[in-house]
Protein backbone atom coordinates (compact mmCIF):
# COMPACT_ATOMS: atom_id res chain seq x y z
CA UNK A 1 0.00 0.00 0.00
CA UNK A 2 2.79 2.21 0.84
CA UNK A 3 4.30 4.09 -1.77
CA UNK A 4 7.93 6.74 -2.53
CA UNK A 5 5.33 9.47 -2.03
CA UNK A 6 7.32 12.38 0.04
CA UNK A 7 5.58 14.64 2.54
CA UNK A 8 6.77 17.89 0.85
CA UNK A 9 8.35 18.30 -2.44
CA UNK A 10 12.08 16.83 -2.42
CA UNK A 11 13.06 19.71 -4.91
CA UNK A 12 13.07 22.64 -2.08
CA UNK A 13 16.24 20.95 -0.89
CA UNK A 14 17.84 21.27 -4.29
CA UNK A 15 15.93 24.44 -4.87
CA UNK A 16 18.34 25.80 -1.59
CA UNK A 17 21.43 23.86 -1.95
CA UNK A 18 20.13 21.88 1.12
CA UNK A 19 20.45 18.08 2.21
CA UNK A 20 23.07 16.70 -1.10
CA UNK A 21 25.72 19.16 -0.72
CA UNK A 22 26.11 19.45 3.15
CA UNK A 23 29.91 18.50 4.33
CA UNK A 24 28.81 15.87 6.46
CA UNK A 25 27.39 13.95 3.69
CA UNK A 26 29.98 14.89 1.42
CA UNK A 27 32.45 12.48 3.52
CA UNK A 28 29.85 9.24 3.43
CA UNK A 29 27.96 8.66 -0.42
CA UNK A 30 26.23 5.97 1.09
CA UNK A 31 23.91 8.87 3.29
CA UNK A 32 21.41 10.87 1.95
CA UNK A 33 18.58 13.72 2.83
CA UNK A 34 15.48 13.56 1.94
CA UNK A 35 11.88 14.35 2.85
CA UNK A 36 10.05 11.55 4.71
CA UNK A 37 8.25 9.04 2.19
CA UNK A 38 4.82 7.34 2.97
CA UNK A 39 7.52 4.21 2.97
CA UNK A 40 9.64 5.28 5.47
CA UNK A 41 7.51 2.85 7.79
CA UNK A 42 9.23 0.46 6.58
CA UNK A 43 12.78 1.31 6.86
CA UNK A 44 12.51 1.90 10.62
CA UNK A 45 11.41 5.10 10.89
CA UNK A 46 9.04 4.67 13.79
CA UNK A 47 11.74 2.27 15.82
CA UNK A 48 14.51 5.74 15.61
CA UNK A 49 11.37 7.67 16.88
CA UNK A 50 11.72 5.39 19.51
CA UNK A 51 15.40 6.03 20.30
CA UNK A 52 13.43 9.67 21.38
CA UNK A 53 10.88 8.86 23.41
CA UNK A 54 7.49 6.30 23.23
CA UNK A 55 6.21 5.50 20.52
CA UNK A 56 3.67 3.03 20.98
CA UNK A 57 2.50 0.42 18.00
CA UNK A 58 1.11 2.67 15.34
CA UNK A 59 -0.38 0.43 11.97
CA UNK A 60 0.99 1.29 8.92
CA UNK A 61 -2.63 2.35 8.26
CA UNK A 62 -2.33 4.84 10.88
CA UNK A 63 0.79 6.31 9.88
CA UNK A 64 -0.21 6.78 6.37
CA UNK A 65 -3.94 8.58 7.73
CA UNK A 66 -1.33 11.08 9.83
CA UNK A 67 1.30 11.51 6.98
CA UNK A 68 -1.74 12.41 4.84
CA UNK A 69 -2.70 15.13 7.29
CA UNK A 70 0.98 16.34 7.38
CA UNK A 71 1.13 16.74 3.60
CA UNK A 72 -1.66 17.76 3.49
CA UNK A 73 -1.36 20.81 5.55
CA UNK A 74 0.37 22.55 2.95
CA UNK A 75 3.59 24.20 4.05
CA UNK A 76 3.61 23.52 7.78
CA UNK A 77 4.96 19.70 7.90
CA UNK A 78 8.78 19.29 6.93
CA UNK A 79 9.60 16.38 8.22
CA UNK A 80 13.11 15.05 7.50
CA UNK A 81 14.87 11.76 7.10
CA UNK A 82 18.52 10.95 6.72
CA UNK A 83 19.17 7.37 4.53
CA UNK A 84 21.79 4.81 5.20
CA UNK A 85 21.06 3.70 0.91
CA UNK A 86 22.70 0.87 1.41
CA UNK A 87 21.03 -0.80 4.40
CA UNK A 88 18.13 1.02 3.07
CA UNK A 89 17.11 2.18 6.63
CA UNK A 90 16.18 5.77 8.39
CA UNK A 91 19.00 6.94 10.41
CA UNK A 92 18.44 10.02 11.35
CA UNK A 93 15.07 12.29 11.56
CA UNK A 94 13.85 15.55 12.54
CA UNK A 95 10.93 17.91 11.68
CA UNK A 96 10.90 21.58 11.00
CA UNK A 97 7.36 23.17 11.72
CA UNK A 98 6.65 26.36 10.23
CA UNK A 99 3.87 28.27 11.69
CA UNK A 100 1.55 30.90 10.40
CA UNK A 101 1.11 33.98 12.49
CA UNK A 102 -0.66 37.23 12.33
CA UNK A 103 1.88 39.17 13.95
CA UNK A 104 5.03 40.69 12.55
CA UNK A 105 3.33 40.82 8.88
CA UNK A 106 1.68 37.43 8.89
CA UNK A 107 4.62 36.24 10.10
CA UNK A 108 6.15 32.15 9.67
CA UNK A 109 7.82 31.21 13.08
CA UNK A 110 9.90 28.25 12.11
CA UNK A 111 9.94 25.15 15.02
CA UNK A 112 12.48 22.57 15.11
CA UNK A 113 11.28 19.28 16.48
CA UNK A 114 12.18 15.65 17.26
CA UNK A 115 15.93 15.72 16.12
CA UNK A 116 16.94 12.02 16.36
CA UNK A 117 19.86 9.85 14.96
CA UNK A 118 20.30 6.32 15.19
CA UNK A 119 22.68 5.35 18.26
CA UNK A 120 25.16 2.99 15.59
CA UNK A 121 25.33 6.26 13.39
CA UNK A 122 26.80 8.71 16.23
CA UNK A 123 29.79 10.80 16.49
CA UNK A 124 29.40 11.03 12.30
CA UNK A 125 27.80 14.43 13.47
CA UNK A 126 24.60 12.99 11.42
CA UNK A 127 22.46 15.44 14.10
CA UNK A 128 24.77 18.63 12.88
CA UNK A 129 23.92 18.12 9.96
CA UNK A 130 19.91 17.63 9.78
CA UNK A 131 19.45 20.69 12.54
CA UNK A 132 21.71 22.60 9.83
CA UNK A 133 19.54 21.46 7.03
CA UNK A 134 16.36 22.39 8.68
CA UNK A 135 17.73 25.40 10.33
CA UNK A 136 18.37 26.75 6.81
CA UNK A 137 14.88 25.41 5.17
CA UNK A 138 13.39 27.69 7.65
CA UNK A 139 15.58 30.69 6.66
CA UNK A 140 15.13 30.02 3.30
CA UNK A 141 10.88 29.76 3.79
CA UNK A 142 10.88 32.88 5.12
CA UNK A 143 10.71 32.69 8.78
CA UNK A 144 11.87 35.46 11.32
CA UNK A 145 12.74 32.92 13.82
CA UNK A 146 13.16 29.24 14.18
CA UNK A 147 12.91 28.36 18.09
CA UNK A 148 13.29 24.74 19.82
CA UNK A 149 12.59 23.33 23.29
CA UNK A 150 14.81 20.98 24.69
CA UNK A 151 16.97 19.46 27.96
CA UNK A 152 19.50 21.04 29.33
CA UNK A 153 21.91 18.41 28.25
CA UNK A 154 20.92 19.46 24.72
CA UNK A 155 21.85 23.14 24.59
CA UNK A 156 25.02 23.47 24.42
CA UNK A 157 24.83 21.57 21.35
CA UNK A 158 22.25 23.67 19.96
CA UNK A 159 24.52 26.35 21.05
CA UNK A 160 27.51 25.56 18.80
CA UNK A 161 24.76 25.69 15.77
CA UNK A 162 24.29 29.31 16.44
CA UNK A 163 20.87 28.80 18.67
CA UNK A 164 20.63 30.83 21.74
CA UNK A 165 18.82 31.63 25.06
CA UNK A 166 17.55 34.76 24.69
CA UNK A 167 17.58 36.66 28.27
CA UNK A 168 14.56 36.77 30.26
CA UNK A 169 12.87 35.18 27.27
CA UNK A 170 14.00 31.30 27.63
CA UNK A 171 10.86 29.38 29.38
CA UNK A 172 9.27 26.75 28.11
CA UNK A 173 6.04 25.81 30.58
CA UNK A 174 4.08 22.63 29.86
CA UNK A 175 1.27 20.54 30.99
CA UNK A 176 1.42 17.08 30.76
CA UNK A 177 -2.63 15.67 30.00
CA UNK A 178 -2.97 12.31 32.02
CA UNK A 179 -5.25 10.75 29.66
CA UNK A 180 -4.41 11.70 25.99
CA UNK A 181 -7.25 10.38 24.15
CA UNK A 182 -7.56 10.04 20.91
CA UNK A 183 -7.62 13.18 18.14
CA UNK A 184 -10.78 14.45 17.40
CA UNK A 185 -11.96 13.75 13.60
CA UNK A 186 -10.79 16.70 11.49
CA UNK A 187 -13.13 20.14 12.53
CA UNK B 1 -15.70 41.62 1.78
CA UNK B 2 -15.36 40.55 5.22
CA UNK B 3 -17.64 38.50 6.80
CA UNK B 4 -18.84 36.54 10.07
CA UNK B 5 -16.81 33.86 8.62
CA UNK B 6 -14.79 31.42 12.21
CA UNK B 7 -11.85 30.52 11.96
CA UNK B 8 -13.09 27.22 13.57
CA UNK B 9 -16.48 25.77 14.67
CA UNK B 10 -18.03 27.82 16.93
CA UNK B 11 -19.39 24.83 18.41
CA UNK B 12 -16.40 23.11 19.82
CA UNK B 13 -16.70 25.54 22.57
CA UNK B 14 -19.99 24.44 23.77
CA UNK B 15 -19.59 21.14 23.29
CA UNK B 16 -16.33 20.91 25.78
CA UNK B 17 -18.37 23.66 27.83
CA UNK B 18 -15.88 26.23 27.20
CA UNK B 19 -16.37 29.84 26.66
CA UNK B 20 -19.53 30.85 27.68
CA UNK B 21 -19.58 29.39 31.13
CA UNK B 22 -16.29 30.81 32.10
CA UNK B 23 -16.17 32.22 35.81
CA UNK B 24 -14.82 35.19 35.02
CA UNK B 25 -17.27 35.94 31.94
CA UNK B 26 -20.09 34.80 33.95
CA UNK B 27 -19.58 38.84 36.14
CA UNK B 28 -19.78 40.54 32.61
CA UNK B 29 -22.16 39.78 30.47
CA UNK B 30 -20.84 42.15 27.76
CA UNK B 31 -17.90 39.83 27.07
CA UNK B 32 -17.91 36.62 25.30
CA UNK B 33 -15.56 34.20 23.66
CA UNK B 34 -15.45 32.50 20.56
CA UNK B 35 -13.15 32.07 17.50
CA UNK B 36 -11.51 34.39 15.80
CA UNK B 37 -13.59 35.86 12.81
CA UNK B 38 -12.37 36.91 9.35
CA UNK B 39 -14.35 40.12 10.15
CA UNK B 40 -12.42 41.03 13.40
CA UNK B 41 -9.75 42.45 11.25
CA UNK B 42 -12.74 45.61 11.37
CA UNK B 43 -12.67 44.84 15.09
CA UNK B 44 -9.18 45.86 16.35
CA UNK B 45 -7.56 42.42 16.31
CA UNK B 46 -4.13 43.56 15.11
CA UNK B 47 -4.10 46.91 16.85
CA UNK B 48 -4.62 44.43 19.89
CA UNK B 49 -1.61 42.05 18.71
CA UNK B 50 -0.07 45.47 18.81
CA UNK B 51 0.01 45.00 22.38
CA UNK B 52 2.45 41.81 22.16
CA UNK B 53 5.05 42.57 19.21
CA UNK B 54 5.52 44.44 16.41
CA UNK B 55 2.62 43.73 13.74
CA UNK B 56 2.93 46.04 10.85
CA UNK B 57 1.04 47.11 8.07
CA UNK B 58 -1.65 44.59 6.72
CA UNK B 59 -3.88 44.75 4.29
CA UNK B 60 -7.63 43.19 4.80
CA UNK B 61 -6.32 40.91 1.71
CA UNK B 62 -3.54 40.09 3.59
CA UNK B 63 -5.51 38.82 6.45
CA UNK B 64 -7.82 37.43 4.66
CA UNK B 65 -5.26 35.10 3.33
CA UNK B 66 -3.70 34.22 6.26
CA UNK B 67 -7.21 33.67 7.89
CA UNK B 68 -8.02 31.14 4.95
CA UNK B 69 -4.59 29.67 5.34
CA UNK B 70 -4.94 28.50 8.97
CA UNK B 71 -8.47 28.27 8.52
CA UNK B 72 -7.89 25.31 6.11
CA UNK B 73 -5.41 23.66 7.99
CA UNK B 74 -7.99 21.32 9.63
CA UNK B 75 -7.76 21.12 13.54
CA UNK B 76 -4.56 23.16 13.43
CA UNK B 77 -5.18 26.66 14.48
CA UNK B 78 -7.69 27.84 16.94
CA UNK B 79 -7.43 31.34 17.17
CA UNK B 80 -9.53 32.67 20.00
CA UNK B 81 -10.88 36.40 20.97
CA UNK B 82 -12.61 37.86 23.60
CA UNK B 83 -15.14 40.13 22.26
CA UNK B 84 -17.01 43.43 24.12
CA UNK B 85 -20.00 42.90 22.57
CA UNK B 86 -21.15 46.53 23.46
CA UNK B 87 -18.04 48.53 21.87
CA UNK B 88 -17.98 45.42 19.16
CA UNK B 89 -14.13 45.10 19.99
CA UNK B 90 -11.85 42.51 20.55
CA UNK B 91 -10.53 42.89 23.71
CA UNK B 92 -8.53 39.68 24.44
CA UNK B 93 -7.19 36.85 22.37
CA UNK B 94 -4.64 33.92 22.04
CA UNK B 95 -4.25 30.68 19.92
CA UNK B 96 -3.83 27.13 20.37
CA UNK B 97 -1.73 25.62 17.75
CA UNK B 98 -2.06 22.15 17.57
CA UNK B 99 1.14 19.76 15.84
CA UNK B 100 0.27 16.31 14.53
CA UNK B 101 3.26 13.96 15.45
CA UNK B 102 4.04 10.34 14.66
CA UNK B 103 5.24 9.85 18.37
CA UNK B 104 3.17 8.50 21.19
CA UNK B 105 0.40 6.85 18.86
CA UNK B 106 0.30 9.40 16.33
CA UNK B 107 -0.05 12.01 19.17
CA UNK B 108 -0.95 16.25 19.27
CA UNK B 109 0.91 18.38 20.66
CA UNK B 110 -1.05 21.30 21.60
CA UNK B 111 0.52 24.85 21.88
CA UNK B 112 0.12 28.31 23.41
CA UNK B 113 0.62 31.10 21.60
CA UNK B 114 0.31 35.10 21.31
CA UNK B 115 -2.02 35.81 24.56
CA UNK B 116 -2.80 39.37 24.82
CA UNK B 117 -5.18 41.32 26.89
CA UNK B 118 -6.65 45.43 26.00
CA UNK B 119 -4.81 47.49 28.94
CA UNK B 120 -8.11 48.99 28.99
CA UNK B 121 -9.36 45.47 30.48
CA UNK B 122 -6.42 44.59 32.59
CA UNK B 123 -7.47 43.23 36.14
CA UNK B 124 -10.35 41.59 34.96
CA UNK B 125 -8.54 38.50 35.18
CA UNK B 126 -9.28 37.96 30.73
CA UNK B 127 -5.76 36.61 30.53
CA UNK B 128 -6.30 33.58 32.88
CA UNK B 129 -9.77 33.32 31.83
CA UNK B 130 -8.61 32.55 27.51
CA UNK B 131 -5.44 30.66 29.15
CA UNK B 132 -7.59 28.50 30.71
CA UNK B 133 -10.72 28.18 27.57
CA UNK B 134 -7.44 27.18 25.20
CA UNK B 135 -6.03 24.65 27.89
CA UNK B 136 -9.02 22.83 28.35
CA UNK B 137 -9.87 23.26 24.58
CA UNK B 138 -6.10 21.50 23.81
CA UNK B 139 -7.31 18.80 26.73
CA UNK B 140 -10.12 18.26 24.92
CA UNK B 141 -9.00 17.77 21.38
CA UNK B 142 -6.70 15.23 22.62
CA UNK B 143 -3.50 16.75 23.28
CA UNK B 144 -0.61 14.83 25.54
CA UNK B 145 0.60 17.88 26.58
CA UNK B 146 -0.08 21.83 25.87
CA UNK B 147 3.27 24.09 26.06
CA UNK B 148 4.23 27.74 26.06
CA UNK B 149 7.35 30.11 25.85
CA UNK B 150 7.33 32.75 28.09
CA UNK B 151 9.04 35.74 29.57
CA UNK B 152 10.84 35.23 33.03
CA UNK B 153 8.33 38.06 34.00
CA UNK B 154 5.20 35.60 33.13
CA UNK B 155 6.03 32.35 34.82
CA UNK B 156 4.51 32.96 37.86
CA UNK B 157 1.62 34.09 35.77
CA UNK B 158 1.69 30.90 34.30
CA UNK B 159 2.52 28.54 37.06
CA UNK B 160 -0.72 30.10 38.43
CA UNK B 161 -2.43 27.85 36.03
CA UNK B 162 -1.22 24.72 36.38
CA UNK B 163 1.86 25.35 33.90
CA UNK B 164 5.38 23.73 35.25
CA UNK B 165 9.01 23.99 34.30
CA UNK B 166 10.03 20.05 33.61
CA UNK B 167 13.05 19.86 35.94
CA UNK B 168 16.20 19.71 33.39
CA UNK B 169 14.03 20.38 30.61
CA UNK B 170 12.52 23.59 29.75
CA UNK B 171 14.45 25.57 28.07
CA UNK B 172 13.54 27.40 24.97
CA UNK B 173 16.39 28.22 22.54
CA UNK B 174 16.12 30.42 19.46
CA UNK B 175 17.62 31.86 16.04
CA UNK B 176 16.19 35.32 15.07
CA UNK B 177 16.82 35.55 11.11
CA UNK B 178 17.72 39.36 10.22
CA UNK B 179 15.86 40.07 7.15
CA UNK B 180 12.98 37.75 6.74
CA UNK B 181 11.25 37.45 3.23
CA UNK B 182 7.57 37.35 2.19
CA UNK B 183 6.80 32.86 2.47
CA UNK B 184 7.40 31.24 -0.53
CA UNK B 185 3.87 30.13 -2.09
CA UNK B 186 1.97 27.12 -0.94
CA UNK B 187 3.85 24.25 -1.71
Amino acid sequence: MSAEIPIYDPELLKKYNLGERHETLKGDESLCVRPLYMSDYNRGFLELLGELTEVGNISEEQFQEQFEFMKNSHGTYYCTVIIDTIKDRVVGASTLLMERKFIRGCALRARLEDVVVSPNYRGKQLGKCIVEILTNLGRALGAYKMTLDCKDSMTPFYESLGYAKEPGNSNTLSIRYAAASKPEPKL
